[in-house]
């Protein structure tokens, strides 16, 4: 037990270390030393079951809520919603995040991973390709050995956005007896073949730079230019045209560079959009690691490990909330609605709520307390 | 007047050619011999009023319905819906289409078009990134070249899908005692600044291949790569969760390589997709006309040729129909909508219908029969 589960929350929040000396796949490939970080807000209760799960998204780590220094800018990012009083109320549940394999944030000095650019033990240099391929899966079984450790037993909830809400259907349909609730923010039990080719359309800029050199790239020159575009197209996935234009009007990037002039000049958004994706691809994000996090989405579905089956979402007991917004263009609103259908027929009690927003998937984080009295009216009502 | 435009349509069509010495582009530079190709079904009337033009969408040419030969596998796009008795009726009306500028089929040994791959007069070169940025404005005043060269001063109807409706908007707002009725499917009069970085996120495998070289690579290794991956990326973009699970459910490129067992295999449905980006990279497309053609719908806001203004909607006169499938991702049907709203607060007579496909974007193309007695019912009414 760590001291951060002994503490009340007092949005100062620090990164906890995960260590499993082995680990094997779903694929059934053995990794060793693999770790994790995570973090937590909110005391843990004598009972041990005031537990509640937050996975994060494709391109986050496991800082959802607080700030490391009082004087970080931004909180992670369910802030608006994770606190004293808040939805996910720190006084009365213990919040958990936990960071991802092959997460997108291996490099920036925070996140705790193991992925394609950790150091293989057999060889002292980078896996590179020679990394196992993981799942969603292998994710939610990590998290479960880490809450094996902490001896939590059952969850009072998991609840995440897209990624995340893809981790809390694999929770309730891998570990039916051991989710209480389940909250599923954008997101379903499985968009394949959807998912596959559209997520597979982010990283082409990879696959075109001629520095990715099939993965070998380590200790070599890196292939910056194309995570930085794949980073652009993740960032683009997640808008809608009513959001973006309360953001961006039809502004140039120069003002003196009109883009009718010459091919050369831009657009405020797209260069704002870049930048973002360039900052990230130079400091933070491995290409590889990109690539793997890619795959483990593409082959998720709920409670199947990957296998080719349809979506085992019979094994489903938690009591299961979808909140979907309204201007999600990666998981349309009409297609969740039409999975909760699928749930309810099995016996499932689940309750579809669609939140008004132009701001496309986006909108699941950065407008989530609009979700807030959804989300505690469910936590609150009896199982 | 060609041989075309005064025969019965009989299903076997013909490209023609249409030249201008010299062209001022939107953006104030000249373009010398510019060329286009066109085709036609049905026969134009004494009076040179029973014109439909049918502008292409993103990806096309101005094939939109019948055979270059009775073998030919596959007819124009729009077949189902243009021929004797359809409903754009090639027994009453004379349908025209016409190749776009900086056409994505530049290389196919049928469309005619001028654009950065072109050879520039002046230097007996390729013009590459020399060639000037041209919009959909500029589209359309070539189309009205054309059609003033042929005696045709008004016409009945335009109209198209996706890019095409765009264009058809850009008549009705630029040309707006030319345009009777405007037939709009699956697009808007603008959807900026989404349409910027959406569109922007399908070339970012051009920008990541080296040997896109700035466009400076005629004469040596070309980035088929990029723009193999790009074309992935439009095809992408057109599909929906529904429509593309009836097409592909979860299987694997190979059988024998499950994308669970190492990252190199791959699922079918990318495979699938690619190959057709493949196959059009190293036949028909060139990069640089990619970027071209991006550009221009990026610049597009209905009748003010490029520059910031808001749209100009109030100036079209032409009753309207706006066609919006329930599934489109890339111009959301609400969206489409709002815009009708603003069309009709405007005093535009407009009608909006929404047809329920789970075909995503492409089904204005493959579903376009659904529409039929919608279209029908339109030309058909008073103006």
């Amino acid at each position: 037990m760590t001291a951060a589960c002994m503490q009340a929350y007092d949005g100062l929040v620090q990164k906890n270390s995960f260590a499993l000396p082995s680990y094997t796949t779903v694929g059934g490939k053995t990794i060793r030393d693999v770790r994790v970080g995570w973090e937590s807000y909110g005391r843990l209760n004598q009972e041990k079951d005031n537990v509640i799960l937050v996975p994060h998204y494709f391109s986050a780590n496991s800082h959802a809520a607080g700030r490391y220094r009082q004087d970080d800018p931004v909180p992670g990012y369910w802030d608006s919603i994770i606190g004293p009083g808040k939805p996910l109320d720190t006084d009365r549940y213990c919040i958990i995040s936990i960071d991802s394999l092959v997460n997108l944030n291996s490099r920036d000095g925070i996140t705790i991973t193991t992925g394609p650019s950790s150091i293989d033990p057999d060889t002292g240099k980078p896996y590179g390709l020679r990394f196992p391929v993981v799942t969603i899966s292998d994710f939610v079984r990590i998290q479960k050995a880490l809450l094996d450790s902490l001896g939590i037993k059952r969850l009072a909830a998991v609840a995440g956005v897209s990624m995340g809400a893809l981790q809390s259907y694999e929770w309730a349909a891998a570990y039916p007896d051991r989710v209480k609730k389940v909250i599923a923010v954008n997101g379903t039990p499985s968009q394949r073949p959807f998912a596959i080719c559209n997520l597979e359309s982010w990283i082409t800029p990879i696959k075109a730079d001629a520095n990715w050199n099939n993965g070998d790239y380590y200790g070599g020159p890196e292939p910056v230019k194309g995570v930085a575009l794949a980073l652009f197209n993740v960032i683009v996935a997640a808008q809608h045209p009513e959001g973006i234009a309360n953001n961006f009007q039809y502004q140039w990037a120069n003002p003196d560079q009109d883009p009718l002039a010459a091919l050369e000049n831009d657009f405020l958004v797209n260069q704002a959009f870049r930048a973002g994706g360039l900052a990230r691809a130079t400091t933070t994000t491995d290409a590889n690691e990109m690539l793997y996090m890619t795959r483990a989405n593409q082959l998720f579905v709920a409670g199947t490990s990957g296998s080719s089956v349809d979506p085992a979402l019979k094994k489903i007991k938690a009591k299961t909330l979808v909140i979907q917004y309204r201007s999600d263009l990666l998981f349309p609103a009409g297609v969740a609605r039409d999975q909760v259908n699928a749930l309810q027929k099995n016996g499932t009690c689940a309750e579809f709520v669609e939140i008004d927003s132009g701001g496309g998937h986006l909108a699941g984080v950065t407008e989530i307390a609009k979700a807030g009295d959804t989300i505690r009216r469910f936590l609150m009502s009896p199982q």
